[in-house]
């Protein structure tokens, strides 16, 4: 690879860095526009009545006749959950391995955008040309199936991305992480590395897969009564540990939870389950059972109140109810965020009498490598440089640690905000300014719609509720013609508040008649007198600060 | 003690089971009433716009004449957090040690209600008795000073409560737990024993406080620039261990937040904390001393938005901007709930480029025994029946099994809920229905008026908003006089859904003609139709479900 170039690359992310979620990272080599992953999150508490949150994609957007393709590591939802919007915008080719572009066919279809998508299957060993660029990738080991890592052929050379990864030395599936691959990559030469900083801060190595299902296997041997375990649905190895546990103590399984079902077909019919025929039966047929012959997979593991197993536990499941004969195995751990309603559920749980196995001891696994890992990554690419990404912004710190310990240079190491460039000419790195870049918020059918001023305003009302003040006035004279009517919600409870309702309603009319006489009568003032007065009144009164909407209506 | 007897005791808990959080609990004697600790509850996410949760206290109003007092085992606010709200229904001495009663004082002083409390200060030794019944104490260690356990007198054996406690071997005040005193109740005869759960999940022991002071010596010893140390207000113990610090380090120490300021002081004027009078400077001065010669001991270990600790890293302290020379110590776990606000400001000191100690590791302990300590206090203790308290119920069942694991039989162990009440009759216990307990939510001034309607209201509007719409008819002809004029909060924002909110205008209004047409003129479903047309006609176009506020004037 020639060293004296003036061939620009441009390396940044539109999510995934300094949060955890909505993952997407975009290589420009020259006139080659590259997307990798395109994901969703789910909002956080302040983001009220939001559904999920996308990243920006306007630079995209304005850029769509370079971009040659989105390139998908892996098939969860903080990697592809963002498609069907984005697809929506920029019809570009999306690239993805089998199970990938099987759960992002599912998804294309449900927003009935599965005719228009240029999806093209991949696997580890494919080499395509995009553009001018030669594009490989090579297999990883993650909390799904068929994950891979990317590698991007430039003149001063390559640039990696590892997607998800632990490097698991006995994996579910016997297909271990391509480390000679990864290995002869480095040994050509990596310009930049882009790593999974998600466990930086944890030492040592995760666990293996396999040891997890030593723990369900354990479990199930243990258990007299009936058996419910949840995890996430994409775990589909972890599915198999439970298939195989299931089998071996003569238990039919039973799915339940509409994702769960979703991915176990996707799954089997792709060839990534391996199942007897008859080991499965419908949830309808679990009574028929013994409760010592069978057990229930289910989605809910992350305490989401509507889930199978919530609704299971809370008795509004349609077929199953649990018992304190039960025993239910959490085989998994709470996403950050989640903790306390995996603790809300755990609680009932045991309230309901069952048995309950939970978490990290031995029924879960992270799906991503500890420090030892992240350090054998970074020395198998011996990269020139190096972001860090895939975590919040302590996590790419912590990562930036273990690259300057294995002997990264800090100068070489990029630790960057959503939107921030870094720029390669000549073999050399730097930041290189900003694309626009954030969130974009989808509530219903809107995307976008939803911005700082409805926030604000769903923010205010679900604190202290609203009042609204309605008066009709006569256009001429300005004299009230009926009202004024004082209407709350989630202010306060009606009966209690009676005498304080007719008490504003004296003041409110005062005011309206003070406005009148003084000849105020220009609706925004008069508005915003009411408003002021009222507001007043009522902190007074009750300490609280209702959203007060005044409206006047002229006849 | 006699083994024949009629009198009936009765156990109860109106609030710290089945959660964490609002600790209080009943001990019945025949006619004395004895109240164990007034604590409050921080609201979870549901409940919208509420301060503060305190237990429903309605039986305690209705036998008021038996209340013989509200003992307090210390003065964290889950345990006395309460009183303001419960002294205004129910005026009965308190009794508490010295620090527990400071603390108590000046919550009083800000309600208002120091005048008419009637506190009595205890320590370990005072012997009491109240109403015909002798109480007794025993010293415990916990993560605030002056804690204690309580001993109540029957004629069937002693009923203890534990109040939260560990077994401290090097506690900082060289204070330790009365053991033998414990011990010789223990000999003497426990009919029941209410114990600690919160950490019955964890093995082993609970660290020493001491060794959370080596931690914080060493971090401040090897810290060149500025120190920012935050933890609980009131762990008196562990502000005591960062004043050693200061002083072995040669730097002044500043207070920072409003309760860290306050108790601070409230501890200092007690005798519960030591510092040469040159050690304090004023958070003003921080900035006239070199980086190396100076802490600050702030507030904000949860990520509390509005502490001094988010606002000094947001640059929104009126003193003190938190730049990458400075350190902060996060002496502290956050409380289950709060993981996500610590990782939110964790995240944004990293940003900063501030370095960071946090958590476990070094730089904290529970103030909770763990297996093992609360395996000693039921040997100590050896109680004839059990009933394990403070703790959400999975930790309540584990306490039962360590329990169990040391010879109590499962039928002499209580897992109650709040409300239910366990009696005691001639030395045998059962089950004996329940007592009315619940949640009070408070608002502002207002103490119970937030209730479900008002709480399902302010869920609604915070998700979708509101649509108000409003039109002015003539009484007689039923025509429209004006409007209907329709104004959304919290919706969508309001440039993007002009042509949206246009045709719902023309909805309504051709509803209204229609109605008016048919008839239909009465309010009630007048209001109901346009309420529904349009929620049908919204929901079709945005998939969302605003509340929708339709008010009809009459002229």
């Amino acid at each position: 690879m020639s060293k004296q170039t003036t061939e620009s690359i441009r390396v940044f992310a539109l999510g995934g860095v300094g949060e955890i979620g909505k993952n997407m990272y975009v290589v420009e080599v020259d006139d080659d526009l590259f997307v990798i992953d395109a994901g969703l999150m789910f909002p956080d508490d302040e983001m009220l009545g939001v559904d999920v949150v996308i990243p920006d994609i306007s630079y995209l957007v304005e850029n769509e006749e370079r971009v040659r393709a989105i390139l998908l590591t892996h098939g969860h939802e903080d990697h592809i959950g963002g498609l069907p919007y984005v697809l929506q915008k920029l019809n570009v080719p999306v690239y993805g391995t089998k199970l990938t572009l099987g759960l992002v066919e599912e998804k294309l279809k449900e927003a009935g955008l599965i005719r228009s998508a240029k999806l093209k299957l991949i696997d580890s060993n494919s080499r395509l040309k995009l553009g001018s660029t030669p594009v490989s990738f090579f297999r990883t080991n993650h909390s799904i199936p068929d994950s891979v890592g990317i590698c991007i052929q430039t003149s001063q050379g390559f640039i990696v991305h590892t997607g998800d990864f632990k490097f698991d030395q006995t994996p579910v599936d016997g297909k271990q992480a391509e480390i000679g691959k990864m290995a002869a990559i480095g040994h050509k030469g990596v310009l930049c590395l882009l790593s999974d900083s998600t466990n930086a801060e944890r030492p040592g190595m995760t666990k293996s897969e396999t040891e997890v299902g030593r723990g369900i296997a354990e479990a199930f041997e243990q258990t007299k009564g009936r058996i419910i375990v949840t995890t996430f649905a994409s775990n589909v190895h972890r599915v198999q540990q439970v298939i195989h546990a299931a089998i071996a103590t003569n238990r039919k399984l039973a799915v339940a939870g509409r994702s769960m079902v979703k991915v176990v077909s996707i799954a089997e019919r792709l060839g990534y389950l391996e199942a007897p025929d008859d080991l499965f039966i419908d949830i309808e047929e679990v009574s028929k059972y013994d409760d010592e012959r069978v057990a229930i997979i289910t989605t809910g593991s992350q305490g989401e109140p509507m889930s199978a197993l919530s609704r299971m536990a809370k008795g509004a499941h349609r077929q199953i109810t649990i018992t304190e004969n039960d025993t239910v195995i959490i085989a998994a751990t709470p996403i950050p965020g989640n903790e306390r309603s995996v603790s809300t559920i755990v609680d009932l749980l045991h309230r309901i009498g069952a048995d309950v196995i939970f978490g990290h001891g031995k029924v879960h696994a992270s799906g991503h490598g500890s420090a030892e890992e992240l350090k054998l990554m970074l020395n198998l690419m011996r990269p020139k440089f190096f972001v860090p990404i895939h975590g919040e912004f302590r996590m790419q710190h912590a990562h930036k640690e273990l690259a300057k310990s294995v002997g990264i240079r800090e100068e070489a190491i990029f630790l960057v905000d959503k939107g921030e460039v870094v720029e390669f000419r000549n073999g050399q790195g730097r930041k290189a300014g900003k694309v626009p870049s954030g969130n974009v918020l989808i509530d219903g059918l809107g995307v976008g719609d939803v911005g700082n001023i409805v926030l604000r305003d769903r923010r205010l009302l679900s604190k202290d509720g609203i009042l609204v003040v309605v008066v009709t006035l006569n256009k001429q004279s300005g004299t009230i013609l009926s009202g004024p009517n004082i209407i709350s919600r989630g202010f306060v409870y009606v009966r209690e508040s009676e005498k304080l309702i007719e008490e504003a309603n004296e003041l409110v009319t005062e005011t309206l008649k003070k406005c009148v006489t003084e000849n105020v009568n220009e609706w925004s003032s008069l508005k915003s007198n009411v408003r002021e007065v009222l507001s007043r009144f009522l902190f007074e009164k009750t300490k609280r600060r209702p959203m007060i909407l005044p409206i006047i209506m002229e006849v």
